[in-house]
């Protein structure tokens, strides 16, 4: 099979090197020659360019920009697509991008199958120089068709991301992103808001004694609050309505809990957190365990 | 110095480790035979009894109990104390424990000094068992003295503290309990509150693509809230001032996003994620590093 990779970051240069261990032909594009020229020396992609035409003959069109950039890229690179090539997207929020895509191929009048996908899978760093082999073994890789989507062209994507090792999962859109919301974006904000909390406190030796007593706890708890600003703006303006949703649950939540201290319901109060702590471990897979 | 233990769990017990390998005379108490035996082949104690008695010379006490059991234990052991002998707690709640201890102390018509103490210290397991030499090192001991407590004992204290290698900080008791509700207990609430958002999530695809797709941001940010829910409880019930204020600061802040996220200000919410990122690194120390 011939694949052809818009943008080479850490995600679209990882898939690169497991393709062409797999036997594929792959073939990349970015913006910028250097990123090419870097893709081409660390194996990445059998040949890549600026140039869109050298995805002419490509079986199938990974879109691994910004989740940002999916939707004008796609109008660019449509044209010089074969027209049975099926097209699929890396970004972490599915349902405006599976409808805006729909929408396009539409208007554009092109028969291509697209198949939204969210491989759930990263490191620290970003850019071709942070890519790596088995970036996806053994992560979630989420594909969301809709009733639209023909289902060989499911099917050729869903091969591809069982070969790279990935666990696959299928949902719709809107399941995939409420899921994500509770899981990755609602986390962001609760945590962001810990760290500004404390930011934001008013007695100069409280607040620096909390700088100085800090430990692992809140370490642990203001990680993903501390994380890319980029992303996390990323997060909440494409998946707006999951994430509000989530938001909303959780002020009901914690209002809950505001309410139990200042009533003094202290057995009530213990309940819900011996309900935490037996819920939790539901979310720890075998590689996240402590 | 002679010291006295009371209480031989993790804390009591590694106290006792590291004062004996300083050269000091360690007695313990504790409501159990086995414990004190335990305690003395494990070398945490000199002599351990459940008799009270043993404490009829000591230097120094350290009240080494659950924060619920720190007062009714000192008026059981306070009939045996030598007059001079200096108390000490290990509380991680301050405010209420000094009030009281000082209440308690003149209604008693006792001379005892008393320093309220915290270390924050400790590891996931507790009792005589797990007791560890060198827990303290490197670690913050908050001291709490108030205007009425002798300076020559806040020394003894100070020193002892020193000894063990622990960070020493000393502030008054209120300041205390306000910067640990900031950085200690209400990521508690904050970390239970998301766990309870996906277990109360209603759309049972939605729950388990969640569970299936929650990954390191999910776990860290939950970590704190599956923990010991007894210790959850203690802290709401021993600090509930400072918890509730920083619990509305809290609300405050997410109300914030929710009103960003709501009305679409990506700029605003990325500039205030821009700030959390740059605040955070503030919270950790050299061996918190990631």
């Amino acid at each position: 099979m011939k694949l052809g990779i818009v943008g080479l970051g850490l995600i679209g240069g990882s898939l690169g090197l497991d393709a062409r261990a797999l036997g594929h032909v792959v073939v990349g594009v970015s913006r910028k020659l250097s990123t090419c020229q870097r893709a081409i020396s660390r194996g990445a992609v059998d040949d890549a360019s600026v140039d869109l035409s050298i995805l002419s003959t490509v079986d199938i069109v990974v879109l691994c920009t910004p989740l940002s950039d999916i939707l004008t890229t796609t109008e660019k690179v449509l044209p010089f697509l074969p027209k049975t090539s099926i097209l699929t997207d890396v970004g972490s929020v599915k349902a405006p991008i599976v409808a805006q895509m729909q929408a396009l191929l539409i208007q554009a009048n092109a028969q291509n199958p697209f198949v939204g996908g969210h491989p759930m899978a990263g490191t620290a760093n970003a850019g071709i120089e942070s890519a790596i082999p088995n970036l996806f073994r053994g992560n979630p890789y989420v594909l969301t068709p809709t009733s639209t989507t023909p289902d060989n062209a499911v099917a050729v994507v869903a091969d591809l991301v069982r070969s790279l090792g990935a666990n696959l999962y299928k949902c719709d859109p809107s399941t995939h992103d409420r899921a994500v919301a509770l899981i990755s974006h609602l986390p962001v904000m609760v945590s962001a808001s810990l760290i500004q909390v404390c930011t934001a406190e008013r007695d100069p030796l409280v607040r620096e004694l909390a700088i100085q007593l800090a430990s692992s706890g809140f370490r642990d708890t203001s990680r993903v609050g501390g994380g890319n600003p980029e992303l996390g703006r990323l997060m909440a303006e494409f998946n707006t309505d999951a994430l509000l949703a989530s938001l909303h649950q959780y002020r009901s939540q914690l209002d809950r809990i505001i309410g139990q201290v200042e009533a003094g319901e202290w057995n009530a109060l213990e309940a819900r957190l011996v309900e935490t702590q037996r819920d939790r471990p539901l979310y720890l897979k075998e590689h996240l365990k402590e």
